[in-house]
């Protein structure tokens, strides 16, 4: 006979199993455990303050929209930013889900499309520069996300990197003991010469539990992964971290936070130096090692390119 | 059609294929590359010169075999220890590889019986203690080594620990982020308070290539894994990490190598600081960190245990 499932706060029937946490939760009492995580992250890391004008980075996937939902429930004044990628059908349904929700909740969202602001799509992009497309969206966004951030007057850039995304990158970076992007990897910077504060208030839940955020809170949200993404490395630690988590639950979590407890410490007092002495970009101003920055490099070349379609770079790569 | 195997070294047929060197060997160039592997893992880590007396923990299985055959073969003067654990089969059989070999090549075996000298063995030891046989093993073979070479007049301790070994054991470390066993986690160990100096040459071959090493050396040696040991932590690593080596051959020994190139380092500086002040033994004299060091409380509570078969130990923990 199986156990019936009951919430372990109020004993109602329960709708979701954490093994992590040892417990099943009805959906109000899910909904307190992913706002009490929240919460202790932004406490727990000096996140954010009320004050602040939070800029929320949206793709239209389950994380942006529920690190956004979570900040406007909890009482923060936060605007959305859309970046239209040109990654086919998937860009166009993600920016429908992406302006449904601001939309239904009057809430403000910016839109970029690279398209036509800077000439470019993402499939375009890696046929041009002829490396991963995760390369060339990374950079895009991580310009466009600060760009927008420091000339909107927002104090903090979130974005809705979660307990998985971070646990992944954790164990990459650690495989190759890349001792630079350790250093780094943590749930806040703080702003600095031309970049803005960013804050990843999610590092405390995982996908798992985003998801299911969306869902008892009735958000439409894309679920597909991105089509462009299939089969990248990342991935691949995501599913080696869910292969020991089944065996250990709990060891995720550990993997990340007993890094950021135990070993950033560490690694923040031996690489505090400064490492980006960095001037400004001749062309569009932001922070640069060069003359030109990466991004108006990668506009250069990619906006000299052709338009390429999503499917024709997939087929390419197979 | 495939394309036929030959030795990068000679081009005559390959009997091995090492994706991580992405190379194929005939036997003798694979023998070569393993000494090579060997000599620089001495030489990079200042473990052994030809004056020392060197004495080798002998378990019957490739390993330890081969990295006693392997130093014999460079010259070194190196005698064996073998434990006997009591684990059934599993021990007589894996003691008479350890004699064969030895007797072979006219080296000398010291022997040491758990049960005749102290009275138990590791599965009435893992049922006296009620913890997994793995802990009390591993208690009992670190103690009995230490105190052989030290009585013995070695001035080196060898171990046949191979990459998948220390890379299992980062892993591991690593998955908790254990700052004070990462911190000790190196091929060597030098000499300190009554221990001995402790090293591994084998840390840059894996496990398959020290069977192989056994192979084409006609060396005998016990191929079955330690019964007891089966579904422990320590092999499901190992499985995590042949996973992402099938897909990244190679990444396996970038792990374990650029941790002690880039973060032993680091983490040596933050913690020199004299962790272990012990006393001594009041009962054998050994290092410990209480009046009676672990080994002897190990021993007066496994001896006044009746007898357990390696059998009903497992048959209890299914």
């Amino acid at each position: 006979m199986r156990v019936p499932s009951k919430c372990r706060t109020c004993g109602e029937p329960a709708i979701i199993d954490l093994p992590r946490h040892n417990a099943k939760f009805c959906a109000e009492h899910f909904q307190e455990l992913c706002r009490r995580q929240v919460v202790k992250a932004i406490d727990q890391f000096s996140m954010l303050t009320p004050a602040d004008r939070i800029l929320v980075a949206v793709s239209g996937g389950k994380d942006s929209l529920a690190v956004w939902d979570l900040l406007i429930e909890l009482g923060y004044q936060a605007d959305g930013l859309y970046i239209g990628l040109g990654i086919g059908d998937y860009s166009d349904v993600s920016g429908d889900y992406a302006r449904a929700f601001a939309q239904e909740r009057g809430l403000h969202l910016i839109e970029v499309s690279l398209r036509s602001e800077y000439g470019y799509d993402i499939p375009t992009a890696a046929r041009a520069t002829r490396r991963v497309p995760c390369s060339a969206c990374g950079l895009s966004k991580r310009h466009l996300f600060d760009k927008a951030a420091i000339e909107g007057g927002y104090t903090v850039l979130v974005t809705g990197h979660n307990l998985d995304d971070e646990a992944a990158v954790l164990l990459g970076n650690t495989l190759r003991w890349d001792i630079d992007y350790l250093s780094r990897q943590l749930p806040v910077l703080e702003a600095r010469g031309g970049f803005p504060k960013k804050v990843k208030p999610l590092v405390r839940l995982t996908e798992r539990e985003t998801a299911a955020w969306c869902v008892v809170r009735g958000i439409d949200y894309l679920v597909d992964e991105c089509p462009m993404a299939a089969g990248n490395k990342h991935l691949g630690y995501k599913d080696t971290l869910n292969s020991m988590e089944a065996v250990s639950p709990g060891s995720k979590a550990a993997f990340y936070l007993n890094f950021i407890d135990k070993m950033a410490p560490i690694l923040a007092s031996h690489f505090q130096e400064e490492r980006d002495a960095l001037g400004t970009c001749g062309r569009c101003g932001a922070p640069a090692a060069g003359e030109i920055c990466a991004f108006c490099r990668l506009v250069e070349t990619a906006s000299a390119h052709e338009p390429v379609p999503v499917e024709l770079v997939m087929k390419g790569r197979r």
